[in-house]
């Protein structure tokens, strides 16, 4: 029987016939203008895949982690998943009357768009990890697939997970052709994700790395278990946590990594510390007639300490506006 | 250029020639004995992976996980784990004189082997947890690999890590060649086994489940990063933890679990409750000659309750005395 490693030696000898075949005819990133930023990207990827190149990176720690909400898909005017929790807050709210004083769910329940803004990033996720309280773990995964199917964008009238950035999807699906073992590293809920992240990305469940929040493990009278739950945090991954989460969840350091905000600017400098060819990306929002314009003063998705790490580090700043062709599939 | 989905088909399609190949001519389990618990095994096998066969399941489901201490490597006379952190804590004791009046320290720096064991597998984790502090997740890394080159099991005088079991790692291989995903998912701490694990049994850090203390994100006076692991603890993942970081961090449901003691029971039940073929395996201990004999008295890896589930259930119990050919790969 073929071994593991002479198995994995073919798929790649394949995969590179495959590239070598396809290279002359057809683009892997063709929502990506071509560019510094396109070519900084296509270089690395050429570094460490070719065997000989000083840079070459065995396949098996080549690991790409990518964060989610503003990096993959849309996180204006709301992160998605606080819409969501937002809608199962509210229905809620009469059986947990002590939220009616206690932030952040005093803001939100009396509309304070202000207050809740002030609590910050930790507030929504306070937020959302009690509104995924009290039910199973399969019963929040349908209340997820349940929303999807229903919600819309406010302004783009179209199911949350269609609001993915076509490049991002095409990067994702280039880097695994060359190797790449591609992760999400993100603030948002790991449950929430896995719903539909492998139909929208191609990461599998166990590639996603999240916040999360402590199950209960239960049996039923007939002796069936379930996981209960519970708005105890277990793990919050943003900002410096995201290297925890890389650390105690993949065990390895990444050899790429893109963010778009200063939520991610430990990821980012994470990656970059550890030796050998590195690769730090960041997604600046400038499109806002495609998408959304935003960095500095933003309350979601702040880009102000990671953009001047980036400036000053020669790190690959995509511009929405000068670099994506497209930004959603569903555009003209 | 070829897509994911295609390189994955002709990847299992090389693998299945490979397989059929192979198959007449080579035994893929040969240190198990001929019986009935290796024909569950490989008729399992046979049964998930027949495409048309009513339990063919898709590769991206052929979730394993494999319990560590007991199952996949020797627990005796005390967990490994236990042993380096024993080190460990005799050479930080005297810069921690608090330990001196605090369980489980107390029982340990006194020697008091019978109230250590009192306090438990829980104890033994504290002790663990306390003992992996105060040091970057590199310098940590580091002390595993030296201890594993120069300590030596009390009773075969050989380096830990070649403690594992040879019928277990065939077992391990023979699944990947079949399209499963092979996971451990140990109480044992998830950073120590990632130093060895690769090597031993094939499995890549990112597929490696365990307990975790919380590690702090830090910059030097020169900006460069580091991992500092704290004395709290961030997850246990035993007992009834198994399910939750099955979930919190594979975030599908096996479709085989292979365990040895009453701290799998409920990640034995978690599988088995899932729809469609599941295996749930138990390694039973019942070789005194060749490695150990031991399960409900047993103050580590007592076996009762997961047992008569079990026997009640009709899972595979494995004898070690009356299946495996041989325990470990030095024995002549």
């Amino acid at each position: 029987m073929l071994n593991r490693r002479s198995l994995l030696a073919l798929l790649f000898a394949v995969s590179a016939i495959g590239a070598a075949w396809a290279q002359p005819s057809s683009d892997p990133l063709p929502s990506w203008n071509d560019g510094a930023v396109k070519k900084s990207i296509t270089d690395f990827v050429a570094r460490v895949t070719t065997q000989g190149d000083a840079d070459f990176v065995p396949v098996e720690q080549r690991i790409a982690v990518f964060d989610n909400d503003g990096t993959l898909w849309c996180e204006q005017p709301e992160y998605f998943q606080a819409v969501f929790a937002f809608d199962r807050v509210k229905a809620m709210a009469p059986s947990h009357p002590q939220w009616k004083s206690q932030q952040p769910f005093k803001a939100f329940l009396s509309g304070d768009r202000k207050a809740l803004a002030e609590q910050g990033e930790k507030g929504v996720l306070t937020l959302v990890a009690a509104a995924h309280s009290g039910m199973t773990t399969d019963e929040f995964a349908k209340s997820v697939a349940d929303w999807l199917a229903t919600a819309r964008h406010p302004r783009f009238n179209r199911p949350y997970n269609e609001l993915i950035y076509q490049p991002m999807v095409e990067l994702l699906a280039y880097l695994r052709a060359n190797g790449f073992k591609t992760f999400i590293v993100s603030g948002g809920g790991v449950e929430f994700m896995r719903v539909w992240a492998e139909k929208a990305y191609g990461i599998p469940p166990e590639q996603v790395v999240g916040s999360s929040g402590v199950t209960q493990y239960r049996l039923d009278a007939a002796g069936k278990p379930s996981l209960l739950k519970t708005v105890k945090v277990q793990f919050i991954d943003d900002g410096p946590g995201k290297p925890s989460g890389i650390n105690m969840i993949i065990g390895r350091r990444p050899i790429l990594a893109f963010g778009n905000s200063d939520g991610d600017h430990q990821m980012l400098q994470w990656t970059m510390a550890g030796s050998g060819p590195r690769f730090a990306g960041i997604v600046h929002h400038t499109d806002s007639t495609r998408e959304y314009a935003y960095d500095r003063p933003s309350k979601i998705g702040k880009l102000d300490k990671a953009w001047e790490e980036a400036k000053a580090k020669g790190w690959t700043v995509v511009d929405m506006k000068r670099d994506w062709k497209r930004v959603f599939a569903f555009e003209p």
